[in-house]
């Protein structure tokens, strides 16, 4: 790639260069420091923060930067709450009514999970034939169940995805859920998605890769927003960026012959593209959305929680109305032992984190802080010492968080989301097969697309192959099997003793 | 509403005013005249152009201003094209085979009708209990029937709304239908909505209703785009205002008391309110989307259609991939017979009109005319003498036509479109309850925020009436019945000599 000044200056030919719109590298990954007396010296994600071990991309590339995992702590009583009820369990499955867990577990989560099983690819199953991409998610609550079991649905659809169930397509949640071996497998902590979280947080994956990237005469630019893309004659690009810290400053010129695009297909509107992109890139970066998150890391001089054994797992089963008064929908122990700091991470997300989005942020801490207490009935809350907060739903180079949703109809759209157009290639976790929309994804995302500019430059480099899942789908796991037979045991037991 | 100077000088009281951000007034009816020799003196209508009967509000309003109505000509046989063939037909059902016309006529069509018929308050039916809201159109394809009967259905829905199916919210689309009094009178010309046409074009309304404003008193600035509304300590509202046709022109200021907003929700995001406007409102502008219509009307020296029988009405169900291809959604007689004009109109939408968006002029006129040719294969189709069309996917200021469409899961939203802000009301055709979407709708819409701004004033004045549907629904309509009988005795004959 080459700068370009846009007068008579100097032309440098830069190699292999970085553009970042943001004023730091990680992206969807943020980590801070707390800004307390006793929590400047502390990491804290305020982004991405869990990996799980069937994630295998990104725990191998954890490994080769040699950072230190550390388990996510999930020791003790859950505390579940229903729209009625706030109740605790341990395990997997919250303590209500048998027969919502039973519609939920049979009709639901395992039509689902059987359904994704079967989902090795998109073509064919985006057709019109299949159907699936005709209906929310929220339809099959209409379609397969028979009890008030949807609080189940709706909490699961906001905890992954940060949209509500009617809005997200169903035949992109059957693949989301495909992609990461099962619905198990994202929802859980201990062997899924919320395993282990990373000693000194996630943003240094992206900083250590940087440094990689340096110390190989690659170059990285910060604080280059890429407002226009032009193909030139000559077949190279000419990338237009601008500075969004200094509206003042002149616009930068860089010209190169093959661009990756790291961001979600929302954000292609953003960048002028001369000539424009194909109609189903367009089309796909008009009906994604982005998912809506805010995250919320409260600071206790002791862990209230774990002192009456309690995990600090939250999960707020509600209806949309409610969230004016409940505004958590899920949430975790996120305490640091060694330092002796305890905390708790909540996520506002969905319909509840844009509701909170238009608070001021003194209302929404103690819409939180009130919540908790009503959570933990039996514990002192204390004002929390500090709040670290990031409400991705206004972060200027994502608007929103965690990933773009598909809704209904716009899956023929997505199946596109990876595929080249001319030199330019498409990463970001939006175009990964596996574990879509994770941290994994967004390796793999990456890989692919190195992978596919190599070969274009020099043949002898192999097109990426076509990752098949690792892990066993969870369908036909000793998990999934225990659960149903045990909820039978249960649901006959209660019928004989009737 | 007084005109305030940003810096010392004048402010200007100017009692009502209309600010208007395009050149001219009218919004997405438009009214041309045509630029060869012999159509110079002609008026094309290249937005809105069709009015029928049913819609009372707008045939009242277009006697009040003494424009006459002339009957859209639909006289002889209708042509349609299927994915495999083009017949012809008379009446209202295509020839083609008898059983996807039942399955469309008894599963699709009856359906939407009876549950429209029955839709005469949202409320309740957006809530979770329906589930209608959380599937598309199409899925009704997979519910419903038994045929490959979706053609028909897709070329409804693109005509209609200028969308495909899988996008669009199947409640939305049964609340649309009650509000016409049915399926027919959507797809109707004779009795429905494209019965008849204006002398002199549609725009024409817009205008003579302004002289009459302007006769009251009533002052109208062209040109001034509102970009901000901010609401002042004193209650009032600011409107700040720029000039699109010339980006050095300075802002300009009004002060109002009450603000009319006539702009679809999905343009609500092009305004910043301060403070910023309800969750519900942003939402709906969020997850609303304006169809796609590219309209062409092609002038040619000798009426052919007329002359081997044809009406001029074209009607192409087709899958979505074939739009390359044959680009017509649908087509009319566009002819004025008193000016020797003879004329064809057609529409490229849905799918289509994005497509052909993105090609150049010279190659959308080729294509269409090759699918003309295609369509009339026993006619001699010669070069038009003259096209006119307009592009209303890439008009600044609805960025589509004819409609907001509503996806899965927004009806709730959607309620609470024509709810006022504080002193900021909502209208537009999106917020009407009868002939929602066409001019009539847009009428009622003017009508009602004018009553509730008045009331506001002097609560002499009475809130607006909530109008119910004065048509019967088609429903138990004589033509539905006998529609119905005559399937059921074909099938039977059918039956009965195979």
């Amino acid at each position: 790639m080459r700068l370009l000044s846009p007068g008579s200056g100097p032309r440098v030919d830069l190699g292999v260069v970085l553009l970042e719109a943001d004023a730091r590298l990680g992206g969807r990954t943020f980590t801070v420091s707390g800004e307390g007396e006793n929590t400047k010296k502390l990491s804290f994600d305020i982004g991405g923060q869990w990996i799980g071990k069937k994630q295998t991309r990104i725990y191998e590339l954890v490994k080769q930067l040699d950072i230190k995992t550390i388990p996510q702590f999930h020791q003790g009583k859950k505390v579940f709450q229903s729209n009625t009820s706030v109740s605790t369990y341990s395990g997997t499955i919250p303590k209500i009514n048998i027969f919502k867990i039973l519609d939920f577990e049979l009709n639901l989560r395992y039509y689902m999970d059987s359904l994704a099983a079967k989902i090795n690819s998109l073509r064919g199953w985006s057709s019109k034939k299949s159907g699936l991409d005709s209906k929310s998610v929220e339809s099959i609550l209409y379609d397969k169940t028979y009890s008030d079991c949807g609080g189940l649905l709706d909490v699961f659809v906001r905890a992954v995805w940060g949209t509500e169930p009617k809005h997200l397509g169903l035949l992109f949640s059957l693949f989301y859920i495909h992609s990461a071996g099962g619905v198990y497998p994202l929802a859980e902590t201990e062997g899924g998605a919320q395993e282990a979280k990373l000693e000194g947080g996630t943003q240094q994956i992206s900083q250590k890769c940087a440094e990689k990237f340096i110390s190989k005469g690659g170059n990285i630019k910060l604080n280059q927003l890429v407002v226009k893309i032009t193909k030139e004659k000559d077949g190279t690009y000419l990338l237009m960026c601008r500075d969004p810290t200094n509206s003042d400053a002149p616009f930068t010129l860089y010209r190169s012959k093959y661009v990756i695009l790291a961001i979600p297909p929302t954000q292609y509107k953003s960048i002028q593209f001369e000539p424009c992109l194909p109609l189903e890139k367009q089309l796909l970066a008009e009906k994604a959305f982005m998912g809506s998150y805010l995250k919320m890391i409260l600071l206790f001089k002791k862990p209230f929680w774990r002192e009456k054994g309690y995990s600090g797992e939250i999960t707020c089963a509600l209806d949309e109305s409610s969230f004016p008064e409940f505004p958590i929908t899920m949430g975790f122990d996120s305490s640091q032992e060694n330092a002796k700091s305890w905390g708790l991470v909540v996520f506002l997300a969905g319909t509840s984190g844009l509701y909170w989005t238009q608070k001021s942020t003194p209302e929404r801490h103690a819409a939180v802080l009130k919540h908790l207490r009503h959570l933990f009935k039996d514990c002192e809350v204390d004002e929390p010492i500090e709040i670290i907060e990031k409400n991705w739903n206004v972060h200027p180079f994502t608007k929103g968080c965690p990933v773009n949703c598909i809704p209904t109809g716009a899956m023929k759209l997505f199946e596109c989301a990876a595929a080249p157009v001319g030199n330019i290639h498409f990463a970001s976790t939006e175009t990964a097969k596996e574990w879509h929309g994770y941290m994994s994804g967004a390796v793999e995302a990456g890989e692919r697309t190195a992978f596919e500019v190599l070969h274009k430059i020099d043949s002898k480099f192999p097109l990426p192959v076509q990752h098949q899942p690792t892990q066993n789908h969870s369908l036909v796991s000793l998990q999934n099997i225990l659960i149903l037979i045990i909820l039978a045991i249960a649901l006959l037991a209660w019928w004989f003793l009737n």
